[in-house]
């Protein structure tokens, strides 16, 4: 099955206009077959693996260190690194990885998928720093290796269905 | 749910009575409420994940690097480190380790566990070498440091019991 | 000793302002007490190696998987994980980090640095993609946490200035 | 320059047998070139690097998480890793590898060592669990994979000696 992995703050309050997005977007992946794949702690990957479980879906949480994570989670898998290093195993195992808005945790994974080859959707009009990294992107490529083109939508929908297209490319 | 893991030789080709042994533990666990989690390649690993999926379980597969692995993992971890770093992500994220007959690999993830003190099974008498850990093994105990007494059966079912009374301890 | 990491790209042959501005830099930073952290392979990293090696220098290469790394490493730490990976190994061991002007690996390892509370040092002007840092990061951070100010300058000399002062705060 | 690797207890007051050995270990290392790794910690790791930098020897720490290490690194290596992931950081690295006597850790180490073909040294006699390590080495090898032949001795003297052989090699 399709391992979909996401990015999002781990602010506890997160931005309203970033979690109802999260929340739409999760809601219309649970119409799917997929496994979710998050960094397994709070804020916005809280909010949609509390949707997407809430629906039916196995969520799987790569946590940084022993870490027990959020309540949602149906897997852990506790790495015993630290919470950058993990961000690449989340982001290695993922067939297709989906920014739904955060800070500089959010954005490294975003660059790292970039970097690993992972096909990126990122979602934008979130309030989040990693709205910005439309900017960064030049005709949607982070840098002059073009490693692989960087997918923007402001619509979570949209962002389910380049993720389900991209993955299944 | 629990998250049980294995630990067993990638030989191609497994002695024939650690494989029937562990065909019994993989069909005995089907029958309760447990995630199976394995270092997601081939022989023993491939053949207990092959008896468990058949009977609706979900395997977790922890691969090193970005390999793909046996065609029953359920779900991959591609953690893009290498085979023995990727076997402590692999026993960290087990509730309870059962030992199922290998090599140095095999041997190296037993002593993990008893390091990073996840309860741990050792089924013996399988024909590995991994059933020499019952001789290193004063009184139960790896070291002087006495972090966690291992538990030793020849019996795959017992195996089986013991670990789910070990993870709900 | 202090530690001082840098980042780079790791393209064979270097923007030949980047470089030029790299050499001077390791041959500035060599003038003082301090140990070279790279992540050991070709390009901009191989040229800092080079020249500070050249002036009696000790350099540390971080090498991905097994990679041997280029001819300037005094000693290599061979992770056996995958670039990405090891980059966080890089930044945590860095009393202070520097970015010398590179793609995205370079900018992954910026903000790691600014993630992982590392002193962060940018050196502009390079024709690199790093370059875009000083727009990114809004009065010198790249998120709301606002973790550490982040110091951008366009003089190799200065880096090395700035860096020390950082490392030794 | 060779790399070698060593192992040993992390106990804070090791073993007395243990400990001259090991300081007669580093002493010797310390008349021929080579650069030293250890696992950076205290116990037997400390005291081999105490002897061997006293003697103006490079001493270089691969330490878990962000640990500080013992006084007598030259180089601190922070992986951000638990303990038993940093290990094979350790291993990796080291062009040869000699166990010095220790309990659980030091025998994963080992076994690490032997599975990832790092020519490994056995020091016997230390009192310790490690010792145990030659009678689970049928014939010098670990399992019936014979990845490579492992060798032991209880002289400290003739470890060194044995080790820069085999890192020649």
């Amino acid at each position: 099955m399709i391992q979909i992995g996401i990015a999002g703050s781990s602010d506890p309050k997160p931005l309203e206009k970033a979690e109802q997005k999260a929340r739409e977007f999760a809601r219309e992946l649970a119409k799917h077959d997929a496994i979710l794949l998050t960094g397994g702690r709070g804020g916005i990957m809280r909010v949609v693996s509390e949707e997407f479980s809430k629906l039916g879906g196995t969520v799987v949480g790569i946590l940084p260190e022993k870490a027990e994570g959020n309540e949602f989670n149906t897997i852990k898998i506790k790495t015993g690194m630290d919470f950058v290093e993990r961000s690449a195993i989340l982001v290695n195992s993922s067939d297709v990885f989906v920014i739904l808005g955060g800070g500089v945790g959010t954005m490294i994974e975003a660059l790292m998928a970039y970097n690993l080859r992972t096909p990126l959707v990122i979602l934008t009009d979130t309030g989040y720093e990693s709205d910005e990294l439309e900017h960064l992107a030049k005709e949607g490529y982070f840098d002059h290796k073009k490693i692989e083109k960087v997918e923007f939508t402001n619509d979570p929908k949209e962002a389910v269905e380049i993720a389900l297209r991209l993955a299944k490319a």
